[in-house]
Order: C-alpha cells, then sequence, then structure tokens
C-alpha cells in the first residue's frame, strides 16, 4: 500500500504585503500560536520584509526578551529551515513591540503613527484580538477612537464568542458597531486543518463521494473529538463554559456544517456559510421532552492516561461541580438528504486518545450474494474515517475477497491514505492557513455572525435543559461514559473509538 | 499508505479425497502447470496422500524420470516450503504413471483397475485433458468404452475450444456425447485469478462501488492485456488463430462479462454463468458496415523490449501474414445499464510490458465549485484500476487538496492495494484454485457451453468482416498501433498505458 501523488507541494502564493497588529501580543496564544505560525510563513516566503507585526500589549517587554521567550516556540522551526538563526533573526526584525492601554487606547498614537506610514486601500491592517473577549468592545472603540479603522482594517477574533446566543449577540454588536461584517474573521481553527478542507475536496471534487453523500446510502456519521488533556490550567474559565459551550457549540458544530452541507454553488465565502447555516437551521431540536434520548452528558473522574495516573476533574478544580467535560450527542437533520441518518458527536477531555475524526458508515448491501460461501457475519459495511488530528488522514473501508483457494470469503480490508506518510513534509498549522487567508481577504474558512447565533441556538435550550442533569462520571483514559452506548437506535451500530497517533 | 487487514490468511478448507487422471500427464502444460500447481495444494495441505494423480500418456518415463523433470517447475515450490524435498517425495509417491493410448484406449485397463479400487459416488474422479482438441471427441469415447464415466467423473477442458461457432458446437457436441454439461469443466485461467475474484467481491460486497456502476456514474471502461511475448514456438498454433480468437473470444469477454453482469442472486455457478451470458447476448453486434468504427487490429513489427531487439511476426514465422496479433475493439452492450458506456478492450503480443488492467472510468464532475480556486483544467475523474497481473491489485484515484496554505488547488491522488504486498505472502496461482474447485464441483469460475458459443457468435461476424483487412504493423515495445486511438469518440478518453512491474 503506498499513495503516490502526482505533482509535488504546490509553491505558496505570495500575498501582498499587510500589518498585523497582535493586540494581547505578549501573551500565551500569541506566543505559542500566532508568531510561530507567522514565522513558518516567513520561512516559507509568504511573508516577507514588507510586511509588518505588532505586539501590541499593556506593557512591553525588550525585543530582546520578546525574542528569547518567542525562540522556546520557534525551535522545530529554526532547525528544520535553512539558515534558522538567520530568518528568525530577519523575522524578529519585522516585529514592533508596541505598549497600548486597550481600554483607554492610551499609547495607541505611535500604533498610529507607525500604521500610517505605509497605509494604503490595498494593504490590509489586520488586528488580532488575543486578549478576553470581555475586552473585545473596548478594543475596537479604541481602534475607532484612534482613527485606526481605515476600509483596508480587518478583525480577527476567536472563540470564546459568548456563553450563549445572548451574549454572542452582545459581542458581535460590539464588533459590529465598528467592523463592517465583511471586515470580521472569526476564527474556528478546525476550519484552517488541512483534513477539514480536504473534507471539502472528498465531497465536491469526487463524484464517487458525492453521489452516495445522502440518507439512501449513509447509515449513520459520527464526529468524535477526544482530548487526552484535563483542565489545563483554565479552570475558572473552564468550569463556567463546559463541553457543550466549549466545543460542541462551535468545534463539532462546524464539522457537522462540513459534512452534512449541500454543494455550495463555488467554493466561495458566503455560498459557503450559506450552506452552513441551512444545516444549523435544519437540525432537529432537542428540547427537555427529548433531552434523554439525544443527550449523554459525562465528567472525568481519576484514572490514568499513558500508564500515568490523573486526579478527578473535581480534584483538579478543587470543588465539586456539574461541568461537563464529556458530551454526546445525536443529532438529526431535517431536509431531503438527511432525514432518518443519525449524527452521533462526541467529544470529551481525560479520554484515552488525544484523536479527531469523522465517521461515514455506509449501509449494508441489501443482499448478500456470497452468503451461501461466507456465512451472514461477515456482511460489513463500507466505512469512511476522515482523520482530523493528530495524524490527518483517510481510511476507506473495503470489503476484499480473502486470497486463496478456500471459498469466497470476505474480509474487510482498510485503504489507509496518511497526508503525513504521503507528503513527506510538514503540514501546515491551521493558523498559518488562517492568517494568511486574512491578508488575502478569504473568508471562506471563518465563521459568519449568523452562524455563530444559529449554533447558539440550536445548544442554548440543550444546555438549559441539561442543567438538571448530573454529569455521569467516567474513568480518565477511558472513551467516556458507559451510557453513551444508550443513544444508538440500532444495536449494529456502535462508537467507533479511534486509535492513539 | 498502509493497507491493513483484520485476518491473516484463512485456513484453507479441505477437500475431500479425489483421483485426477491428466491426460497428456507428461507433456508440457501438464508439467509446468497442472503437477506445480497440484504441489502447491500438497504443501499446504490441500490434497494429501488420501488423493491420486496419474499422468497419463501413450508413453511414459520412469518416475524418476518424470519426477526429476517436474522438479525444475517446483523449485520455487521446494525451496519456500518446510521441509521441501520430503514435501516433494511424498508427492511423487501418490502419482502414477500410465501408458495408454487416449485414441484406442489401449492400456485403459490399468486405469480402470486404479481406479476401481478406490470408486466411490463420493470419490471425484477427474479427467483433465491437457492434449489436442482434435482428440478430445476420442479421449472421451475411450474413456466411456472403458466405463470409467461413472456419476463420479468429471471432465476439464482447456481453450482453445474451436476456432469459430461451428467447431467449438462439433467438440462440445463431442464432450457432451460423453460427459454431462454438470461434469464439464471448461477453464479460463483468467477466472482463477485472484484479482478477478476479488473483482467480484468488489462489486458485489462494496455498495459504494455497486451503486455507481452503470451508465449514470461511469464515462467508459476499459480492458487492456498486455503481452511482451511474441510467438513462442507455437507458431503454426497461432498463426490460425489470431488474438482475437486467442485472446478476445475467452479472455477478454470473460473479464467484460464480470465487469459488466448484473449481480446474480447469489454466487452460485449457474447463476453468475447466466448473467454472463445475458451480457454477451447485449452486446451490439459488429457488422462488416460498422467495423472500421469499431476494431483495429495489428501485427507487430521488429523493435525492441526491455532493451532487446526482437524480430517482427512474419520473421518469426518465417513468412508473410495477415494474421492479427493485437486487437483494439470497441464494445456497446445494449442494455439498461450500460447503454452508452464505451468498453474498449485490446490484446497485443510484443507490446511494452506484460500486464492486465481493467479501467473504470468515472464521468467528470458536472460542477466544479473549486473552479475559481483551481483553474478548469484540473477537472479530473475518478477511475479506478483493478490490474490483474503481474501484480495483483486495486488503485483508486482521488482528487484531494493539495497541502498547503496556498489555495483549494486539487491534484489526483492514488490509493493503492497490492495483494502481493499486503498479504506478504505468495498467492496461489489460478490454476490451483481451479483445479481444486473442480474436486469440490464448483462450476462458478468455469464456462458454461451456452457462454462459449455466445461469445463466439459475436466474435464470428467480427473475424469474418476482419478478414479483408490487412493488420496495421506496430512496433514490438510500444503499445500497438497508432490508429488505435481512433476508436474513441470522446477527445477526453484515451488509453491507458500499464506500467510494467
Amino acid at each position: 500500500m503506498e499513495m503516490t501523488h502526482n505533482k509535488s507541494l504546490p509553491e505558496t502564493a505570495t500575498i501582498s504585503p499587510s500589518d498585523y497588529v497582535i493586540v494581547g501580543g505578549t501573551g500565551d496564544l500569541a506566543l505559542r500560536k500566532i508568531f510561530p505560525a507567522l514565522f513558518y510563513r516567513y520561512i516559507d516566503g509568504q511573508i516577507n520584509d514588507q510586511f509588518r507585526l505588532f505586539a501590541a500589549s499593556r506593557k512591553v517587554p525588550s525585543i530582546e526578551e520578546f525574542a528569547s521567550k518567542l525562540r522556546d516556540f520557534c525551535a522545530d522551526a529554526i532547525a528544520q529551515a535553512q539558515d534558522g538563526e538567520t530568518r528568525f533573526a530577519e523575522f524578529i526584525s519585522i516585529i514592533h513591540l508596541i505598549a497600548i492601554d486597550i481600554v483607554s487606547g492610551e499609547g495607541g498614537e505611535v500604533l498610529k503613527e507607525h500604521l500610517n506610514q505605509k497605509a494604503s486601500e490595498t494593504r490590509p491592517v489586520i488586528f488580532y484580538l488575543a486578549i478576553s473577549p470581555s475586552l473585545f468592545g473596548k478594543a475596537c472603540q479604541s481602534f475607532d477612537r484612534l482613527g485606526l479603522v481605515t476600509s483596508s482594517a480587518r478583525l480577527v477574533v476567536e472563540k470564546p464568542l459568548g456563553r450563549d446566543a445572548q451574549s454572542a449577540r452582545a459581542i458581535n454588536d460590539e464588533l459590529r458597531a465598528v467592523f463592517d461584517e465583511r471586515a470580521i474573521y472569526r476564527i474556528d481553527h478546525y476550519l484552517g486543518k488541512e483534513t477539514v478542507q480536504n473534507l471539502m475536496a472528498l465531497r465536491f471534487a469526487n463524484t464517487i463521494f458525492e453521489s452516495q453523500w445522502n440518507n439512501t446510502f449513509i447509515d449513520n456519521i459520527q464526529i468524535t473529538v477526544a482530548e487526552s488533556v484535563g483542565l489545563e490550567g483554565r479552570a475558572s474559565y473552564y468550569d463556567n463554559y463546559g463541553a457543550l459551550r466549549d466545543m460542541v457549540q462551535n468545534h463539532l458544530m462546524q464539522l457537522v456544517c462540513l459534512v452534512a452541507m449541500e454543494p455550495p454553488a463555488s467554493f466561495t465565502a458566503d455560498q459557503v456559510r450559506d450552506e452552513k447555516l441551512r444545516v444549523l437551521r435544519a437540525l432537529r431540536p432537542i428540547h427537555e421532552d427529548t433531552l434523554k434520548d439525544h443527550l449523554v452528558i459525562g465528567q472525568y473522574g481519576a484514572g490514568s492516561i499513558d500508564g500515568e495516573q490523573t486526579a478527578s476533574y473535581a480534584e483538579e478544580l478543587g470543588q465539586e461541580s456539574n461541568t461537563d467535560t464529556f458530551v454526546a450527542l445525536k443529532l438529526y437533520i431535517e431536509n431531503w438528504r438527511w432525514a432518518g441518518v443519525p449524527f452521533y458527536i462526541r467529544t470529551g477531555k481525560r479520554m484515552a486518545v488525544r484523536a479527531s475524526e469523522i465517521i461515514v458508515t455506509f449501509k449494508k448491501r441489501s443482499h448478500d450474494i456470497f452468503a451461501s460461501a461466507n456465512g451472514a457475519e461477515n456482511n460489513e459495511a463500507n466505512r469512511l474515517v476522515i482523520r482530523l488530528q493528530p495524524q490527518e488522514g483517510l481510511q476507506l473501508q473495503l470489503i476484499s475477497k480473502q486470497p486463496g483457494p478456500g471459498g469466497m470469503r470476505l474480509f474487510p480490508s482498510q485503504l489507509n491514505l496518511s497526508f503525513d506518510d504521503t507528503f513527506k513534509t510538514r503540514l501546515p498549522d491551521a493558523y498559518e492557513r488562517l492568517l494568511m487567508d486574512v491578508a488575502r481577504g478569504n473568508q471562506t474558512l471563518f465563521m459568519r455572525h449568523d452562524e455563530v447565533i444559529a449554533a447558539w441556538d440550536f445548544i442554548d435550550p440543550i444546555i438549559s435543559a441539561a442543567h438538571f442533569i448530573a454529569p455521569e462520571i467516567y474513568e480518565s483514559g477511558s472513551y467516556g461514559p458507559e451510557s453513551q452506548k444508550s443513544l444508538f437506535d440500532d444495536e449494529t451500530q456502535n462508537w467507533h473509538n479511534p486509535e492513539g497517533a
């Protein structure tokens, strides 16, 4: 088994020079994700010294101190790149540290001066808010007061965008009071993953799949987003959110949309987002009455992962709590394509492995011509596993003949396509893709306001109803609570547990 | 890319003891193919010392001489098997050399005595005619006169079964005057190949393929059976037959049947053969008037293969000839499933490689949502290549996204499944499978009388009309005559040239 491809990795298209202003530019997200992503793009030549990167923060260290901290997060890139140390030094030289109080706007004149030096209608100025959402409104107002919100200004924000529809609307209103919807880029980093984008190619460039992507041929669809980590020091935030808000409303809903949406007429921002919105609006609502059949929530107890003992959620938090660290949901999309096909989605912390997978199980064949030779137990179905992480790839289960001069005995065989193995090269991180798309002005992989709200409109009643349910404790290092099996209508269906890396 | 399978190779089912009588048992086919196949089955324990193998010939050598000759053809098996030499000696001990004049029956009493010793209704006696078809009738009459054609007797014959419908009927009449149709096993060794059988699993055990196996989804189907050898000392036979009779009427027609047939209700002999027959009877006849658009014939000229100079057909034959060593045909199957889908089939000698492939090209997608990002030139179609030899395997062309933070650029990637690589074990030869099926009484992979006749009924008018066409000379080591491209109606279609091993 091998996978060959006809072309090498494409040259990355250059993009026209831009200014990135990272607000919270010395914080954790900036150092761990944003600047390293930009550095990788710099190494590849997609960003060059015509670009400027501003790290804006209330208090800023010296550039040497900043560079030293950032180096730790860029160590791999430096090691892999040709003349890595030189390139890193060059990269640091396009970074400007700006001390600014984003609430009052104090210190903003310096930033304004910088931006004005190169301002033009064709040079994007990208404000990336790597700060608490509670400060989004104030930050936007400060930019506005400073006169920075020009026609070339763009805004990038990330979850959490509220903790329900009402607060999401409030945040959005604050953003949209200053920025036009067409200038707002809401990141769900799942959408930047190569495999998620390849899902679009798989569905809409391959007639052999798209012609069967419906309730005539598909038995059920599963999405598992399993994390092995626990609270990771986010206790106070997380306990106020839980898995439904933190993972399901955004990442899992987005994946459901991409798997289930009708083919957009073109792969352009609003066409794609219109189709995703139609999926969200076609979801059968889950109410208090129907909750029990559609939802299982859990919270991790103590256990062990990779041989290491781990504490329970309550122990990590330091108190008892009803917060969900695991959610399994059964969804139905009430349209012509999907009526009757259950979507089983689940996510949890402290699960056995870190792995995200979409599993499309096709219907069993309606008639087995091999029954006499083969025995009925071998009526396995075709299955497509789309692996999002950690090893991005595809797996197609085909039914083959067992070789040999025996009877016509069948067995399931797996065709695997691993992107890592195939391209023998590092795949870009989701942030790299998304940061370049902002500069290009391509909103296709970003969430539109109405999508965010529609997802909350579906999730809010579930959260309200689930409020009265105590989560089932599951052992850390397992695949979640026992009772998740109860969601299946059909005893031939079961959860497909992902394997580790 | 790797292919995993859930089970190891199955235990080969034991079959009940049988007597094999190989008529022409000291000849080329017997030594090269039949006895080595039986030896492999012996090594695997499917045949044991309860079986008896009779090598019948007018004159027989000593068993030592026979064993010494056979050893050359069993050398690989001996080397690979545990205690190979011992197993070979044991195998030789179940072989009996019988001197018999098959025309007169002289010497047959000895064979009869042997067979009578163990005769029972449940012990199959298998007569394999590894002799010239001109002797089939006489041989059957001799068996009959000797009283060997009991209810447990079975007859195995191989091509050529005639050189047209009339002579095929005559041969069949001779066989059927003595043996019941249910006791006659007509071998087309292509049907014993693992990949050909796996084609049945692929089609009828995988809903993702069978649901698209029709003119709505498939653009065209190609079958290429390319040989690199020339006449190989068969000059007088071959020049009297040519590729249409020697390859197309049997192997290629059988492959067309398996690719195109409706799903049989069960994978049993007559159900499968009924469906194959329906394909043959649905072929649009090719007449003198339509010949030019449907047929290209060629004859190899001089050239080189693998760097070695090779002579032309006429040089090898020693005289000029109009015999076809290459045939390309365009077929249409006039039924609901296949109306409008061309089947392009071709076979030739002295081609660039030895390779047999079935290529299913699906239709291009009707709409390209990625056109703006991707460019129209990338509208590649899905394609399934079923490789029959030399490396049995499958290749599925999927359209994927080119990884990287560029646009949504597509490229065709190949998912490969190689049976050789996958099972890391020797795949059984077609003869092994077929010889065991005879002992089991399973006729599924053998041709029925009416199939053979229906194939001739289709081929005969083509041969008659083609008689007036001079074959186009093609260079040895090429993929055949230039003009074969003229068969395509659509300029986006083209021959898919197989690669070598």
